[in-house]
This record gives structure tokens, sequence and C-alpha cells, in this order.
């Protein structure tokens, strides 16, 4: 085996550990917490779906790859739930230590090519990287919404803070925005966001 | 909110369920059982990182779309093991009724767009079809490779159904068949496929 295709390869079997780094949202039907793998597959399909409603024209094949892989820096990194402020701090310096050792694994040209893409994702100042965003928030979202709320009600989350959060959803389209802040409300009303 | 939309939601929402769908692969370092997401986010992003294999020039964004959604259907008619000569024989029928109402969630034109999308990939006349059957192959070889062929092991299968799924993948790319080839050789000799 020639070793660019070995490179490949291994980096392909690496990235399987994406499947054990559980997030904080709760899958539909009050089920078992999301994985990294999941939640990336389900913003792909959703940045397809939903692309019309991007505020600006986007390359989906690079959308959809940026989907892909923009949680895999937390194999080594560990998810950082949104409104964790302690871990925030620190997830920088985890994140890129992480992206050095797993890109590494690949040849350098594909190496640089998904470095760029993900820092590209982490910066948000594209049309793709904007519109990646709107998805990293509307998915969890949904997942929560469908659960009547039971991801903020278990972290105490605050109104605020999903706000904040969601500032991101509007830079990428202000049509999901407009829904995302229809969901909001009617979780303050419910009691399942603290104001 | 729009009928349009709703319909995006509501079908982003109940594709959730693909999450819960086990497969009869095992994650790497002997876990637990893989299931269709994760199976379908790891073959879009080997696809994207193999495509220079691809026997054919490949649309990429078609084929990453094709690999997301491939087993949405199992959703309503489950996994059905490639080596499982019983539930073969019923896996059309199953599939298609879950075909239609899955994708008559989203708006007609979207519906019918994956409906031929799925189709696609069924029929495995195209290039990018071709290739995305050589992930779907090539994707739980690497893991079970890795695994030291448990899968295998825990179901007698043997090496003719085995080289006789792969036979899609030489399809799809030749060079990428040919690591298939020494993979299986290496299980055949340490006894982990019958003969």
């Amino acid at each position: 085996m020639d070793e660019r295709i070995r490179k490949q390869l291994e980096f392909s079997l690496e990235i399987d550990k994406e499947k054990n780094v559980l997030r904080q949202t709760s899958l539909s039907g009050k089920g078992r917490k999301e994985n990294d793998a999941e939640h990336a597959w389900h913003m792909a399909i959703m940045a397809y779906l939903l692309r019309e409603y991007s505020n600006e024209n986007i390359d989906i094949a690079k959308t959809m790859l940026m989907c892909l892989i923009h949680d895999i820096v937390e194999i080594d990194a560990g998810d950082t739930y949104a409104y964790d402020t302690e871990r925030l701090k620190t997830q920088k310096e985890r994140e890129n230590a992480a992206k050095e050792r797993i890109f590494s694994l690949l040849p350098d040209d594909q190496k640089h090519e998904l470095i760029a893409l993900f820092d590209e994702f982490e910066l948000g100042q594209t049309a793709e990287s904007r519109f990646a965003h709107a998805m990293d928030n509307i998915q969890p979202l949904l997942l929560n919404n469908s659960n009547d709320g039971m991801d903020w009600k278990e972290h105490n989350t605050s109104a605020k803070d999903v706000y904040g959060r969601h500032a991101m959803t509007k830079l990428g389209s202000e049509k999901l925005y407009e829904i995302t802040d229809q969901i909001i409300k009617k979780h303050i009303e419910k009691g399942n966001l603290t104001e």
C-alpha cells in the first residue's frame, strides 16, 4: 500500500472515535445523548435541504464538508457545552493541539485543506461558515424543541445565553433566525429557559 | 411558519431516528455496534478524501449527499445485514414503503429529488453511485479490519460472501478494490473468514 493511501485510511479510521464524543443534546423522543458524528451528519443534510434560506449564495459541497468535519478536534479536546463558561476558556488551546495531531495523519495537501476549512468554520467570516454555524445551532434547537426543552432545563440555561449563541444563526440565515426566535420565545413562556 | 419550511423541518426532525438504527459493524477499539447515521457520516467524509481513486469523474457534492441519505429508509425498514439471505428477500418491499412515507414529509420538489438520488444509489448505474457503494463497503471493512475481523467471526461469514459484496467496490474504484482484496486475503489466512 503506498504512503498516500495508507495515510488517508489511517485518518479515516482515526475519525471513527468521533462517534464516542457525547454532546449535551438529547435525541428526539427524549433519547440518549447525541454524539458528534451524528450531529455532523444531521447538520450536513440540513445544510443541503435548507440552503435556500442562506442569506448569501453558498458552495454547498464546501458547506456540507465543513459541517461534517467541524467537530473532529473534539476526539482529543472533548465536547464543550455551549453554555459552560469555565471550559470555554480552555477550549481554544485544547482544540488547537487536537487539530495539529489529527489532521497531520493525512497527506500534507489534505491536512492543509482540512485545517483551512476547519479554521474557516471557526472564524465564521465567509458565507459557507456562517450558514454552517446556523446549522450547528438549529440542529440541536430542533431536537431540544421536540423534547420540550429538556436540555436547557437540565442546565438551567438562560434565554440570554441562548440568544447570544443564536446571534450566529441570524448571520447565516435571517429566515431560520425568525423561526429560532419563535421557538425560544415559546420556551421562555413555558418556563424552560430562565429569564 | 410557512408550509414549505415546516415540512423541511419536520423531515429534518424525522431523520433523527436514523441514529437509533443499529448495524452489524462494531466501532474501532472493539466498541459498540455502529448506527446508520454514524456510518453515513463516515462514508461521506471518506468519499471526499478518497475521491481521487474513483474509476470515473464524480460530482462530489452529489456523492456525499448520496452517502448521507442512502440509509434513511432503514428508519422504518431496519438494517439488513449484508449476508443475511432470509431478510434480504423482503428488503426491497420494506424499503419501498419506507421511502414513500419518509421522503413524503418533504416539499414535493425535494421529495422527488431525494427519492431519485436514493434510487440512483440503489441501482448503482452511475459514477457517483458506484463510488458511494465502494464507500458503503470499505467503511465497515476498515472498522472490521481494525477489530481483527470480529464482525465476520460473529456471523461465520464466508470469504465468498465478502468477495461477492465487494464486487461493487471494484466497479467504483480499482485502487480501493486492490486494498480490499489484500485485507480479505489476510483475514482468510488468519481464519477470520470461512472458506
